[in-house]
């Protein structure tokens, strides 16, 4: 009974829905993502990998999970809170664009594969799109997790101006507030920081170098680099005698409130739908 | 005076060097490039990336100086102990082709290549064909390192069978052998493990993954991965109870001991010439 009362809140809540499914009872998961495309204020990209990564877009949903990414451990648990609909920021078989040919017989893709369709699960990647989104939504969540709104520059919203302290309490804070076991910094530890640049994910070398090149800023906090890019441009500096210096968050970290986010800012526009975010968590530890 | 009999020595022990330089006295970079090519052991590839990145490979050499990568403090220390040849494993200028277009006006780049320039160095990278040197010169130097040598397989060398330990346990054993900060591990800290292979380096999803589809391998060490790639691929599989892990050494510790092992290579071939291994050292520290 609950679930009838829900679609006929969502079939009344939503201008932009059809008759069609609110006469059926419930949103189809391709219905879902005709919702967020129209209100993601951004044109929607023909070349995006923003798209349905396994499932049957017409399986009714019955209520939504976001999520870092559909790790094997978000599935089972969105399964078993009756969640079908997994929005995920990152791909869901290993690779940016999910090519799944190398894996045809991979034992834990095919396990993957099979628990998604035995529990007719549908995984939708919100990547490009979120970050596309005004402002940026994994960036907003993530401010919100540092509570460094007050920071914030008015203009260019990845720059911060953080009250001064050492690199080393900058990284002992955002290690405590994001909750991270294994963050790695390069720089002087005693040096004093005020600008700080945030890139959340791995937004490449060429972004991250940009950021770090500005006078007014002396630490990058990001996800993660390849290591012999953006890593030894700031031991570089570092040995210049430059006030340069990098935080690597890793990429779970760097990102996932934004998906966190990414559940409010979906319930604001599909009310009456289950909509929970699941961490999909550090995925590494460091031995005792 | 030293000098020239060093020089002397040289001429009389290397058949494949020309008379010319003998009788001047002392080996060009570019002679010394090309007693690597005549010793490496295969057939010099027209693609790849050993090549000169910085410098004047005509000016005569006083030393080399091996490394993982020709950092600003590597190239420092090189100088002050009279190396002017940095042989170097990874790329100078923070991307893998070491283009530089983009670093035109970059400052750190710019100290940089005036630092080589006034100091007459000259850095030759030498990765593709000592990897492909047999054995793999860095797998080489590493399992050197690691004391694994008992443990090599014989037909594959990038597997190993340890005597059985957890995975916390083996992650200490590595960790404490190659001095490792910031090392990070995926999977489950008490499962036991025999079966390792060993990828050093940035090898790539692909080849990383195949090496996890192997029923014998329980422990991928690598140094590193993009996050969305083996790392979730890791953690999929210890969701669904398979006896898979991953340990990240990070990409200096995972190589650097085979340009250790690349300066004795060197000595064999090129006796009097002053050659040093020059550690560049793991770049990252994690807050106090």
């Amino acid at each position: 009974m609950n679930t009838v009362f829900r679609a006929v809140g969502i079939a009344f809540a939503l201008a932009g829905v059809s008759h069609l499914h609110a006469a059926e009872g419930k949103l189809t998961a391709g219905q879902v993502i005709e919702e967020i495309k129209t209100h993601v204020g951004v044109p929607w990209q023909s070349q995006t990998v923003d798209t349905v990564k396994a499932g049957d877009p017409n399986v009714e949903v019955t209520g939504i999970a976001t999520t870092f990414a559909a790790t094997m451990d978000v599935l089972e648990r969105a399964g078993r809170s009756g969640k079908n609909l997994i929005i995920a920021h990152e791909p869901t078989f290993y690779n940016h664009l999910d090519q799944t040919d190398a894996l045809k017989n991979d034992p834990v893709f095919q396990a993957k594969e099979r628990f998604i369709e035995q529990h007719k699960l549908v995984v939708f990647r919100f990547h490009d799109h979120w970050h596309r989104h005004k402002p940026d939504g994994i960036l907003t969540g993530m401010i919100d997790a540092l509570a460094w709104n007050n920071y914030q520059d008015k203009t260019t919203p990845q720059l911060f101006e953080h009250p001064s302290v050492t690199l080393d309490q900058l990284a002992q804070e955002v290690k405590s507030k994001l909750n991270i076991r294994t963050l790695r910094v390069v720089g002087e530890r005693g040096m004093h920081v005020t600008g700080i640049a945030f890139l959340p994910g791995a937004s490449g070398s060429d972004r991250q170098i940009e950021a770090l090149e500005r006078e007014n800023v002396q630490v990058l906090v990001a996800g993660e680099s390849r290591e012999w890019e953006t890593v030894e441009y700031v031991r570089d500096a570092a040995t210049q005698g430059k006030k340069k210096a990098l935080i690597l968050l890793g990429h779970v970290p760097s990102e996932e409130a934004g998906m966190k986010y990414c559940a409010e800012w979906l319930k604001a526009f599909l009310p009456g739908v289950p909509i929970e975010f699941i961490p999909a968590r550090e995925p590494f530890w460091t031995p005792q």
